[in-house]
């Protein structure tokens, strides 16, 4: 393969820790928390800002940037044959309400680092090479829709339903990309869902194993499939001093003894492979001395097993009947995955890359989902895995080093270099 | 009686009741919401209108309008011996955040309407006779301190720690009192406390037991006691999906685990006659993606029986530490208060006007908690209650009728006559 210049190596070797690292240095500014986390919700001005920020790194290189109707932003390396479909990697600059540094922009700085290390190499690719920022891959910690972003671009989410819908204060996505538009004037427009060649997308692991394990590289072969609900309990306000038990119709009574009787549904000792959470739990009117006569809550549900995403996440609704007291709920399925297996082409390429750069590696499922699950239906797909602090994430004490976050991204360029040929 | 010109039933042949009602209707319009409740947290602009409003209707009749340093209005009107102590009546003008028309609003509205039928039956009490808007009696609706201006005024609560309390905004008292002065200009001040020579207070019962025995008028003979507590667990934010149960520090997951074993042991059936609430309860971060961090939830518990109240109260603090999983916990007692029994002068008067008015009365204990709570330590105190549709309060849906409000107003405006000879 050193027939085209592009010999095996060149483009990690150009890879530069200390760039990348000041990147997410800068990133985590936008956003950033008192306790060294970061609030950067899809589409608030921070989530916009970083897209001006890469747009501005772009500029030096002469790398055209572009945004689609839903928000993803592009970045082009161009290749020798302006024709091909493009290889396309990043991921997403939003994050959790109280997330970290790491998780999404890791991918995106990742991409766009390895691009920059091409240019420094001379390499050329057949195809052009893209860093890609998904719209919204957060699903809830603004808006109650996840990869959103991806989802549109492969064709699995309408646009105008994407647009529809709202955050908790009633701002539409529609509204936030209108705005975003606005800020962001110098940005060329393109249309959503061009073909593409590949998809490869630099993660933390977000989970403990690789740390455990002392290696530096994930090579990751699918992702587990999943089940959201989002449960609405609906009693009856009253007073807390005078309303006797018997006449109570207590919203928050009647979750708890859902979400109790849920748990132990969804418990799996020793195996402990179901992962069961309420994450979000909304009480009206949430006054001390008022019965509450209404909870809205949701559930995460996630398993690698269709078999066992079917037979448990179809006992939610029963469950919660059966727990309703003199309250009424109604469960909806708000969204819900399969599991995904990843074509073998990128998790070779990556394998490949790994074994070549002799870096520790190993195969892994992702517990967590990625904008790389929507895509492997349209194009062979894949992600590369570093480590994270004991596997934190999803939170402000997330943490990784330099040495590893380099190391994907090394992995990244030659993966790249790889698939564009 | 008669021979100072002030026989019986005078001042309630002049009570008005279309013009008591349609003060009802305009106060309702301070913080109406669109299903026909009220929202008029303590010391918000709504809030201060209510005052402003008071201030305007007693300004024809001359009557001096006060407010002492923690915003508790009174309105007087002279009596003969200008050294004697006042006979006050009122109630409160916030109400919980979605709240009905009826409660606490009632009491200030049938003093002032009291004060009213005094003057037109030409009536000269010795002693003055003031109506009282005390400040924030709903705890917790916005501060987290109930009857605050009463137990202020009575010298309970020391005026800098109340100024101290912050709202969940992190708006204080202090600087929310120092709003409601600059809005307030032509409001006189006066210093805290002055002595009292009695207090009489109207309310709808907030319980179905008049309505469901066809009586107009409850003789209030005490309130039950009570025990708020704050419960905060900490765990540790986690991914979703990533995030084994056993690794987890799920601080939602304790908290139902907590709540569950606090109802049962809170569980008295058939007595049915402990009340105990979880009427407040706030997961951080809050996102449907994340293991919950953080949960803090408010526990609200009274019954007539100090026993009741020390034994079960009690066992709060154990109960959570026993279902902390992996989480800490910290429960912390934020008010109690012993049950109250009035003294036999403020009832006695109650039941007097009642039977010499031909209405249909019985004695009653109060369920709910009372400005005349905290009073009843300072000056002989009681209670008039009337009926509300259904016994439903701390609710939008909360109703009275003109005609019984009207009746507890006649009873309460015969008890001031009586009470200020």
């Amino acid at each position: 393969m050193a027939d085209d210049g592009n010999g095996f190596g060149r483009a990690a070797a150009k890879v530069d820790e200390a760039r990348l690292w000041q990147r997410h240095v800068d990133m985590a500014r936008l956003g950033g928390t008192p306790r060294g986390g970061v609030r950067r919700l899809a589409l608030d001005a921070n989530d916009i800002q970083a897209r001006a920020l890469l747009a501005e790194w772009a500029r030096p290189y002469g790398w055209a940037v572009a945004m689609d109707d839903i928000g993803n932003l592009f970045i082009r390396r161009p290749g020798s044959d302006a024709a091909a479909e493009p290889v396309l990697s990043g991921s997403h600059t939003d994050t959790q309400p109280s997330g970290g540094r790491f998780d999404g922009i890791y991918g995106v700085l990742a991409a766009f680092e390895a691009m920059e290390a091409m240019e420094a190499a001379g390499i050329r690719t057949r195809r052009p090479v893209e860093a890609v920022v998904w719209t919204c891959e957060e699903g809830g910690a603004r808006f109650p829709m996840g990869t959103m972003g991806s989802g549109v671009f492969v064709g699995r989410t309408p646009l105008e339903k994407a647009r529809a819908v709202a955050d908790y204060d009633g701002i539409t996505v529609g509204a936030a990309l209108d705005a975003a538009r606005a800020a962001l004037p110098g940005v060329a427009h393109r249309p959503i869902g061009s073909p593409i060649a590949g998809y490869v997308e630099a993660h933390i692991e977000q989970g403990p194993i690789l740390e455990e394990k002392g290696l530096q590289i994930g090579v990751v072969t699918g992702i587990q499939g999943s089940r959201r609900f989002l449960v609405e309990v609906e009693g009856a306000d009253a007073h807390a001093g005078t309303t006797p038990r018997a006449r109570r119709r207590d919203a928050l009574s009647a979750a708890v003894a859902m979400v109790g009787a849920l748990e132990r549904l969804f418990h799996d000792d020793p195996s402990d492979t179901v992962r069961f959470t309420v994450g979000r739990f909304v009480v009206t009117p949430n006054a001390p001395a008022v019965v509450p006569g209404h909870v809205a809550f949701t559930i995460d549900f996630r398993n690698p097993e269709p078999e066992i995403l079917r037979r448990l996440g179809d006992q939610v609704d029963p469950i919660c009947q059966a727990n309703r007291g003199q309250c009424t709920v109604i469960v909806t399925q708000t969204s819900g995955g399969a599991p995904v297996h990843f074509a073998d082409r990128v998790p070779d390429a990556v394998e490949a890359a790994a074994r070549g750069l002799r870096l520790g590696h190993m195969r892994i499922f992702s517990g967590a989902g990625h904008d790389a699950g929507p895509l492997h239906a349209v194009a062979p797909s894949g992600m590369i895995f570093v480590p994270c602090e004991k596997g934190i994430s999803h939170a402000e004490a997330e943490n990784a080093t330099p040495a590893d976050l380099a190391a994907g991204t090394r992995v990244l360029a030659e993966t790249l270099v790889d698939l564009a040929r």
